[in-house]
């Protein structure tokens, strides 16, 4: 939608559709809390096509004549394009986009509008709405996530050309050494999951509730199955009372948003640790920063810490659905409404997450060898107590040897290799050749970061993004 | 604001007025992640209150000459216009409200206006902008507790003065009869702590950061006290790296909206079931209700369901805030972006919300009291065991007698006062008085149902309410 | 276990084994907050069968010889029966399960023992213990969610036989008529959608992070897959780095407890609501009510609302555990000791809650068709307007025309087919034969409410729930 | 309670204290469901001294006699001194601690012991107990913020008084020099606010609901206040159905707990990063860190990363209590014994955090200044923006003009004092003196980092700690 629609407030003599029992307008206060087409009106797409399938599956079961399914065809399309071109009116008094369409469709195709509700109510309409809306997130999700992966990946490959050796670290330590390759596919591993998560989600809501009418089915001869398919749906759901209160799938999407959302707060917080003037590793590029409104020498990592505060975003929309679904009855209740903006707002706060971490990781570059922190002698000491059980110690006796050295060497501001060569000068031919790069090449095990395993896992995963 | 301001996209040759040191223009996503006035722009009238105050206070620095405060003055009035008329272009370059502002100044008021941000950052000003935005809710939100605190109190005298009694429930099963009125003012009680916890967060909120700059404060000579005063803050903060950081504020006030929600919740879906036809105890006006898109004989209470839902929203713009400021360093982060909306949120979501609870309250009226369903004997039976407490006999050997008569009642469909006076003949002459009315009198000590006890709580309540 | 372990003290001169660089011993309050020993004892049977098998992976590499594997795999045996006994003593110098299993194994197995830790870290230990948990917990809710499952089907099987007709409710008002069976089927397909999401989550979860090491892999030649196929694992984890750091799995199997538990809520809800005087559709049988301490008549629905309560916890446990990984850099950081509790809280939750709950379906029993409410003639309006449609009336026409009908008839107290029949004799024949059974029967399409249709959902579910 | 009470499963024979109604026993899933007595037994002491206190206001009232006050004085002395030794039967049957002390005093004190409960509930009972111990917890609390806070000012002292200068982080990039003692304050700043919110919450909490009944209150005639004031409680509960069921002090605490750890979450934060090779600005004691398993040369911060950790746990533990709560009808309902166990993890969660980071706080030790990162450059080119509007110059120009300045120093390596100096030799002299210190003792305003600005907080936080 390139241009707003308009709105229009409620005028005293306009009665909403559902209202023909009613003698009393809605007060103010519930008019102003029920009013959704400023959110809902999300959905449109996904309410027309739902709205065409009906009219088609309504005109199969001879409930509707072939003309009347044209008119209603041609006015779903006139309205599409109104609201495409922003000269689409919004009325207050429809409350949302079901019955603002309905009533614009009415005014466009005459009586064949007034049948198209027919064996359908809006509990299973707004139902079918957000399934099909979701099923769009996630595929939106899957391209997202397709992108970072592929650029975490492509930084991954040149850094294994010109290998870049640091300290892993665990407790924010250095540990021992890896491949800076090794780092990011840690990430594209997480982000792997995050799709699987999303494609097992998008089974679970690409079923049509269409058929379950405002809770218990139609007396109508709807052919639910052939409909669902017409919506690209492989499944309909099975049960009335269910299919018009359940919103697991939102859940589902919020949960898979969210939990993707603390893995990129992660990424965030390495990369703004990695970019700084402390950790010295990586550059950001000048158009992923920002500056400061008083300190003239600012460049700010805004992007990163942007996409690190919205995991508070998504973990709440998480639970502002799971609240809102608890302890309510069966089957609809209207409860429900407010399970919509925080499912619209996951999945903004995903899309617009990926997209930021997709130009940050584009545009990082490795800082020169000289610049970049030494790897302190004690990230090598873990291979010494390796190399002691290969020659037969036991490891944890290893492990205390191994630390006394290292203890020693911390006090005496030196190499442990040094001390330990002297100590124990049999090991002084395997410490010699003992450095972070040796280090990174002999832990050549499945998941481990020898130079080969990793151009082996960027093959790998190169080949499931790219799918 | 009536009109909605115009916005504009970012021109390539636009710079940001932070821009000075840099080459390159913000990524697509950077800048799409980054742009915040199409939300805070709500904060526009404490930004021009701020601005207005903070020339003020370099003006006495003799930082601002007299005719340049003027201009300022003028400037931020005229800006306070465009942005009332919908007038005001806000342009997507400079991001927040708070550049938006300083550029128009800068045309409106010329060199002026380049001289208003000495001794401030955004950092300091958006802190500002936001308390004085949130000491603003909370006075909206005690209006709106206060109005919602009066309807339930002239309901709870109206039926003091027509007593309605009904069966106190516990577990949702029938306790003990109390006055209709006594149950009514549970809730008054519980929006009574909500507006104490209101002020309390008030009182540590009105505390201006003004001063603080980015950070580390500033080198000029700025009075923070006064410019605190001519805010209505009663006092400054303490601490310059705290103070830019610092959402506590934000974080207390969510948690005050979400305790009240969880209230409004638990009198929404009291009433959803007082007014069905099942516990039919009392109706919904008309215009608190809505009706079904396909089902024609529907009324229901969406007022109430909304409110019950927005209890989930709450708490999770509460979650938002707690998780976005989990973890961050000293001192402001970009991350705290994520805590407007938010906020933002929070206080939507408790003034619609108490808005329509108070026009539900204002139109509930009593069913008839044939229509209700009686209250079962079994409700009078603690009234017996605690006679028999008076009369000598040890309080859990009592209330197994009692229970004993009770079981047998429930099995034979009658009225346990009856087996109980056959049991203990002595018993007789206080069970033909125990109705439902000697119960609810009876129970006469503080917090108590008893009516005399009831109308002196509606006087305090009320006196503390209207206060 | 049956007996509790006993637990000792650290004693001033016990050295925790990975302190071979220290000098001093950990302060008080540290020793206290780092102390996991009591809560992840529940790992035990996952920490010895995970041993074993690297124990095996060890000799299997040539770096255990045949008999220390034999003393390894006795001395483990031995520790697990001295566990299960409550014989062993837990030291909390030791800290944790896996520290204190390697102390006392090396007293069992002597230098075997010590040997045991070569190529392991107690990072991709515990990762592998807390899988194998999370595999086992799976299986164990699988379990609990069939039992559930199979109840409420035999209770729906029940009341196919002896059809019991309620409302179905909307806004918790009637709405059309259903049959109960139908209502409780609702149910079951929620349980089945959980079973989906916890399969999904169990192949996430039985991955092998064995020979990750501390986050760097192990220089020692190990077969992962084949320690992993050991353990009944079939896949790798394929990043050293990830794999210590990923709680992936434990977030997913608690999102799919926290929304399991909102199903459970609203069943509780509706069963609290049918079985209490109001609605009085249900009994519960005495044994799933506890009485009151105070009024003797009370037979109150507790496990029903201990398991609407237990759904805070489940979202509790959840935040804890996405809140705890937001923002943390690669890889290990102790602040994943705290996924521990939330993840056991999480399915000791979903495990009672399910029991409860399969009790009290199993005790349910339907009132008599006399003792219950009657069904407003108004739950048949909406078959009447989808006549009107078979009949050629536009569906919104038709809907307005029975609102006022069904208005008509609430305002007089009349049935409101008195009043159609009379306004529109040509629908007198129809509406004679409209009684809630009729209206049942005519929904005759799938996932409707039809006998027919209720049966064969309940042979389809049955068959899913016995798989 | 030094030993751990005994635990007995429940008898067949033994009936629970409210079981005078029934015939069956709980099922055992609802028997495992409701047994609280594992954790509310952490209410003994309170649930003691509430039923001596209930115990003389029943003497006060004539319903029980000054011998049978005294046997019960005498009973729950013993039963005290027998928890205390952990000689005490927990009896399954009896499922809660309240029912656990009602039936043990009836056998120590015979029919005095079976007066006890008149007037009073479980409910009431429980409430008063929560509250009770939710008093003491935030006593305990206040004393754990006060020795952090303590702490904190003595670090801080100590570093004014040789003085250690860092730059002020914005972004986790360098902003403007501040003394460290100024960053520490802003922690003292955050832990002063977490003590107000204590104290006012205490005030909410301090209130007796003693006398409120099951739900409706008594018939007989206790004086509430006086009971209230024996128990140290100022006020009493106003409504008998609010009483029983209000938990928003529990909410209220876990909030102030939750928000609390946020901030010991950015102090952990904060000092594993300034700890760290990479910041190098403090160190930690050895024996507030951990070893590794695996790697000999670790010294990692664990006790910082558990209580960063630990802020999940407090977040969870809220949402936990405000889930549970959403929704309930009045009054008591069972799902607030799922309240109970989230305020015990708040408080514990709170307290250890609490003495960990004192711990670590007292055990840091700046490194030396030749040790330190140095201080570049362009964290003065604010002092010298603001030297420009000093001079005259407006402030948005005087920010450009720093801007480009400190963009050529970065590009071409160089010092931009040098550059500036060069390009406006009128500013030469102002340069030479422009250094870390002279730009710290340039911040003197309230809230600076002035020397003497930095020592007067310490003074004025010192009184209001120690008060």
């Amino acid at each position: 939608m390139k241009k707003k629609p308009v709105s229009r407030k409620p005028s005293p003599r306009r009665k909403a559709l559902w209202a023909g029992g009613y003698d009393a307008a809605p007060g103010k206060a519930l008019a102003k809390i029920s009013l959704s087409h400023p959110f809902d009106r999300r959905l449109a797409a996904q309410d027309l096509a739902g709205s065409l399938a009906h009219a088609r599956g309504l005109h199969r079961a001879g409930l509707l004549s072939k003309s009347d399914l044209e008119a209603i065809a041609a006015g779903l399309a006139k309205i599409a394009a109104e609201i495409a071109d922003g000269r689409f009116v919004f009325e207050d008094a429809d409350e949302d986009i079901h019955m603002n369409v309905e009533r614009r469709l009415a005014a466009l195709a005459g009586e064949a509008g007034a049948r198209l509700h027919a064996g359908r109510s809006r509990n299973d309409q707004v139902a079918l709405d957000l399934r099909l809306w979701t099923v769009a997130a996630i595929d939106a999700a899957q391209e997202g996530l397709r992108a970072l992966g592929l650029a975490l990946l492509s930084r991954a490959e040149a850094w294994c050309k010109e290998p870049v050796v640091i300290p892993a670290r665990t407790h924010l330590r250095a540990g021992q050494p890896v491949l800076l390759s090794h780092a990011l596919l840690a990430y594209v591993e997480m982000l792997r999951r995050d799709r699987d998560r999303l494609a097992d989600c998008r089974r679970r809501t690409a079923v049509s509730p269409l058929g379950s009418g405002a809770c218990a089915g139609t007396t109508l001869p709807l052919d639910r199955r052939a409909v669902a398919e017409s919506l690209g749906m492989p499944e309909i759901t099975e049960n009335s009372l269910d299919a018009v209160s359940d919103r697991d799938f939102a859940a589902e999407f919020a949960f898979a948003a969210a939990l993707t959302m603390v893995h990129l707060s992660r990424l965030a917080e390495d990369l703004i640790l990695w970019t700084g003037e402390e950790f010295r590793t990586l550059r950001l590029s000048e158009s992923t920063t920002t500056g400061s409104s008083m300190m003239p020498q600012k460049k700010n990592p805004d992007a990163l810490e942007l996409v690190r505060g919205k995991s508070g975003r998504a973990s709440g929309a998480l639970i502002s659905l799971l609240t809102t679904m608890k302890g309510l009855p069966l089957s609809y209740n209207r409860d429900l409404q407010e399970t919509q903006e925080p499912l619209f707002s996951a999945a903004d706060t995903l899309m617009d997450s990926l997209a930021a971490m997709t130009e940050v990781v584009r545009g990082l570059s490795a800082r020169k060898a000289s610049e970049r922190l030494p790897i302190e002698s004690g990230a090598l000491s873990t291979d010494l107590a390796e190399e002691l059980v290969r020659r037969g110690v036991p490891f944890r006796e290893a492990h205390g040897r191994v630390a006394r050295w290292t203890r020693r060497a911390a006090k005496d501001g030196a190499d442990f290799r040094a001390i330990a060569a002297t100590e124990d000068p049999g090991l002084a031919r395997f410490l010699r050749r003992l450095t972070p790069e040796s280090s990174v090449r002999a832990r050549d095990l499945p998941g481990g970061t020898a130079p080969a395993r990793v151009r082996g896992e960027i093959r790998r995963l190169r080949k499931l993004f790219q799918a």
